[in-house]
């Protein structure tokens, strides 16, 4: 028998107006650091919730703080959603679709889309600071509602953090995250301890020496040597690391070349690296280091590839008490057949940065986007999209179909966690 | 003992003007059928010099015609340039490079360049036209001064052909034309018979499964086959065909994916096949369909890749008998030891379809562009191309160093093979 | 305070002797199923030790059996060593090495090696045997000593079990079983649960079409498929599996051609799978035959490659109860500090078979060969194999360095563990 | 209208005799300096033709000379065959096939085949040696009938000069040799100037670091290095020589580990390389060596690769007009219809030696074995190979089918070209 929060009570009656809110945002993406009209709308929900709002925190950032003293004991609450999309060009499935180009930091325009769903997290935290700030009777304490830009590349916790954030803003007991999944909506998935990857990106431009394409004896034919490395780096995961160990090196983008009858002089890959120790983090660095130079070397490379970082993430790890807590509140209140404990995810967060960086716990947990008919395994939901049954986050089909009970149970999720602390 | 022809007398005088113009022309470069500048420029240049002047043939195309009565029994002649440029960075050598940008036929803004050296064709042309013009005594007949779009997609000449060229312009006698290459300013290089490649220009489609960097599992990643492809299609040269077979197989773009942390649902490739005769170019034709279509296999790809063409050249073939006459003219007016007869050229040209089109002769020659000193066999310039001691032609270096000398060389060849037709 | 059991009481002065059998193995090692000397050796020890000896079981399988009903109440026991050794050149390391060679399945002659420690297996075994032999006061029940052949190609076990060794030879309660690692000599692992691989090796036959070298034309070369095969299986690892999915793909042989000027008509690689679950299993095999088959499509060869099994591995699970009885009894013999819980192994046993065909638990085990000195962290000695400090199973320098000290912790855990069913 | 050389008269009475001497041999073939057995048959042939005759020259050489003193002017002529076969596997095929095994230079037992047709070498100049003794009143002068051994790895003709060839017999003024080729029996192909590559055969050893196949990360693997390597040799045809250029670089043979579940600690490779000119022979044996040593970098290896000559072959150039003057001969004698003057041949010939080493013209010339059915283009037969209509030299099923008429001509064509010599 499950005992939902009384901070959501009355929340079904606001779906109307946070579906509508969502449908705004996923029609009108933006990418990374770009999030003004996200922030602008983010900023007047909050102020009309009351919050004290600043805005233009670590670029776009926004941070609404709401006291409650009303006589309780409650502590303070960091409740984070990221704002920002991907450059990716929507599959066409919904009236919403987005329809958005913009110009990334590369200089090239791109579609953009919100195929990673943050559209959600901002939707869902927007409908906590309505209900925190309509049901102050029920808490006390502090909430700050941090909407954070540039998640995808790792930068947007760490650039609000240089912008003073501890010292501008109230001390939290706990920061709180979370992020939609393909899995059925209503379901929550929570872990202790190590939950994600260590991520590294890094820009890899080789060297070679352009030329007419009928005459490769006259170049040295830099696709060739791409091409070389992106199937050696296959050998990292597979030849260079124990089976045991958790590692995913991808080429996440390879471009050489304009015309067909030109040999560029140049290729560039960039490479997405996940790791969950530094062992084999240091392990994988050094291997993409060899693998590149020496397939350069092997063409005659007039000089080496350079390598370049792009943008890194910590590990997410949920503080092991902390998380246990948030795992009961939410077994009581939603039943437990929707908690699941998953196991440790290659995809990366940057969101751990807002714990470590004030000393204090904090837990992050994923909740579905999707209806349930996708999931023969609720538990594994990554089985159904591995399997073709259902779209994973980043590709163009990653668009919710259970919207309304994501939201609702997104919501949910954040005001029973925050609960704990707040009492 | 050499003896110019008459029509190059004073030809010195007008070099100024010529570098100038070719200065303006190399900083101002147009990509293949957006040539909109450089035919104003001629269509002025040719005006000034008493042709009669027809713009917009083939979309962007110039012809210019000057009919010279005086009593002699002179013939027909087409003299060819072409005026495209490339979609490459310039390497800062000259104060006069290009810093032009353009969008191309994918919609992609790209840098231009005159990479191919088509700046100095059409110097060259507009200098002997200036010349016919100003030395009408010394000939007779009729000249056609045509300046042709987008040589380098293969089109331009058959769009002027297909806009009614033979009709709406005089019958002709020989089509004669020329092209730039890294070698010593003042040598000409001519082969009687099979000059230039077919060409063969394809865009290869390969489609996965986008999704996550982190999650490779639920993707397939089209990175990986198009990287297989580039590797395995290099079998095609060194273990499908004869070693005296000739032909060239050169991926020269690769493009996918955006960002690094989204594997993406498709790669492209443009594939540039270079071949001497229909039976090699037809096994690796199929060999290039075999090797895509098994790639994309491997991976399990969800469809097969499409292979769609991008354009093709015909085979360059020169008049024996002509291009005999024109070796001699050139051995006496220049100097046995500047003209030389080169080997097959694997590099492709589409300027054989004006003497095929109108039934007659036509004979293309190479001029040397560069100080030369950095060939010490001037018979092989290539050689030093190959050992990195002269850039090649489409390569960002490709910035012609003796300028005069070069454009000096190359109206005296057209004058003086024109000649040949012209008295 | 550690307490060593009764039955291992005295052991130490055996060592000289043990020490000599071990040299004697190490010197003249058999491939699988050739195992006839070295059975020979280990039915003079059995029936010297007063076992009831049966030769010849599933080949050259020995069983020994000792009823010992003073008066207790033990149960009965199944010890297990494995006999076979290995196709590698041994290195130059000990006075005792092998320079042996014998002709394999494959009619090839090659040297043999005891490149995987099962002669300290043996060894260990029969020393167990003499104990229990001399120490029967101290336990009663049953013991089924096994040496079993061709541990190496996962056949032995299931030979000897077809063989009729159910009937044949009295039940028991418990399957006991090690294997010695590089790791610390004195050390012990044990893994409740799932701790070693299924395995999955397989034979794969790619045609071409032979020919001569000079004229690949006329060829379809074997040997770039099989290349093109060995780089693509490295994706499965790398982008079909999950980065938390543990599996291995090795390509351990390649053989094709036997002159360089003959391009041959075949190539032969041998592959070796390791997973830890079905489903995992089902997705490498199946991905293995869609490379194979592309690859050889790719090159247009005239048949698709055969892939046959060679042999395979059951996974090894140790029943959780029994191995925390053996756990507790090591620790309590040897120290805490000597006794580890490893992570799973994905290198495979066929000694599982014991157990799960008689339905009764099994406990498998590793101990140590080596001095301490090479082990940074004793309870991961793997790392220092990977870091090269090392040598690793099968490699030409697996010869133990400290065998006294192995050759008594492996003897003294054999009776530890056997005791708990022997009283 | 074609006049057969009186040397040629009565020979095909020969036949039957000859078709016995071929079976013979073909059923018992003899790999390179082992040709003890055939070397016998010759010998006893020659003396039974009452030529002087050595033996054991060069190893297995054998020399026979014939003065003919008979009034004439004749000069001396070389008439060379090569007698060694291939380890291959003959093809069922015909009923004296080979069954024969030997084991070759690196130790391993092996099929032999005479699947490169130097049998017919033998027979044909057997068949013109008993010619040549029986119508001595038709010639004068000198015949050296020179049986080498050892052809296939180039040693042979070197090994035999090395011995003192030059000084132990008589001198000669030119040197003759031919080939049987996949080619309609009847026909013969002769090419003045470079007919033959030049040929180099390497072995590179390729070092990584043995282990067990389930721990690839404590190994360097050497089959995915030899794989690599394998893969990026195909790029120096493809991209790092002209189009023109002419060259071929074959792995011909593969080797590395022996079990599946062993990763081995070496593989190796046998390269075999054909060029045409020294240039291009340079730039390709440094790409060779380039490529090697890095793609074993990229991996890691402990050591660089090894890379040793095998065995080398020189160019094969025809003397202008020695080789004009034997095409007019066979033309005159055989119909223009069945003499033509094929392209040069990537196949390699250690024929050259004899007359370089003498300072003397050479001609070698090709002869075909097959029913002309298989050839649609008798002057380009090498195109029904290309197509899988024929079998090329060196496969399982060169076996000329036409051996009546090939044997027929090739001892007249040696007859014939030796007769202008002879007079």
């Amino acid at each position: 028998m499950s005992v939902p929060s009384p901070l959501t009570a009355g929340l079904a009656e606001r779906l109307p107006e946070l579906t509508a809110i969502y449908r705004d945002l996923h029609a009108n993406p933006e990418l990374s650091f770009q999030e003004e009209r996200t922030a602008g709308v983010v900023a007047a929900r909050l102020t009309e919730a009351g919050f004290e709002v600043t805005t233009g925190v670590g670029g776009t950032g926004v941070v609404g703080v709401l006291r409650n003293d009303s006589g309780g004991t409650g502590g303070s609450v960091l409740l984070r959603a990221d704002m920002d999309a991907l450059p990716v060009a929507e599959a066409d499935r919904v009236p919403y679709r987005s329809t958005v180009t913009a110009t990334g930091p590369d200089g090239e325009l791109s579609p953009v889309m919100h195929a990673c769903g943050h559209d959600t997290h901002v939707t869902s935290l927007l409908g906590a600071a309505a209900q925190l700030s309509a049901r102050r009777a029920d808490w006390s304490g502090t909430v700050l509602a941090v909407f954070q830009p540039a998640e995808e590349i790792g930068a947007g916790s760490r650039a609000m953090l240089d912008d003073g954030f501890l010292d501008r803003f109230p001390r939290y007991d706990v920061a709180l995250g979370q992020h939609v999944i393909s899995g059925p909506a209503g379901h929550l998935w929570v872990r202790p301890g190590v939950f994600m990857a260590a991520g590294d990106s890094l820009r890899v431009t080789v060297f070679g020496r352009g030329g007419h394409a009928s005459a490769p004896q006259a170049t040295v034919d830099p696709i060739v040597i791409a091409a070389s490395i992106v199937l050696r780096l296959q050998t990292i995961v597979s030849r260079e690391l124990a089976a045991t160990d958790v590692a995913v090196v991808t080429v996440g983008a390879i471009r050489a070349g304009a015309k067909e009858n030109v040999i560029p002089a140049e290729a560039e890959l960039k490479l997405n690296i996940r790791t969950f120790d530094a062992r084999v983090r240091e392990r994988v660095l050094a291997a993409v280091e060899r693998i590149v130079t020496a397939e350069a070397a092997a063409a005659g490379a007039p000089r080496p590839p350079e390598i370049a970082p792009i943008n890194d993430f910590p590990l997410l790890v949920n503080d092991e008490t902390a998380a246990r807590r948030v795992i009961t509140a939410f077994t009581e209140s939603f039943g437990a057949e929707v908690v699941h404990e998953p196991s440790m995810k290659p995809a990366s967060e940057d969101f751990g940065r807002f714990g470590a960086a004030a000393g204090v716990p904090s837990v992050f947990w994923n909740f579905g986007g999707f209806d349930q008919a996708h999931y023969p395994d609720p538990a594994q939901p990554a089985l159904a999209v591995a399997a073709g049954g259902a779209p994973g986050n980043h590709s163009p089909d990653f668009v919710p179909d259970a919207v309304d009970a994501a939201l609702l149970r997104g919501t949910e999720a954040l005001l029973t966690a925050a609960s704990l602390w707040l009492t």
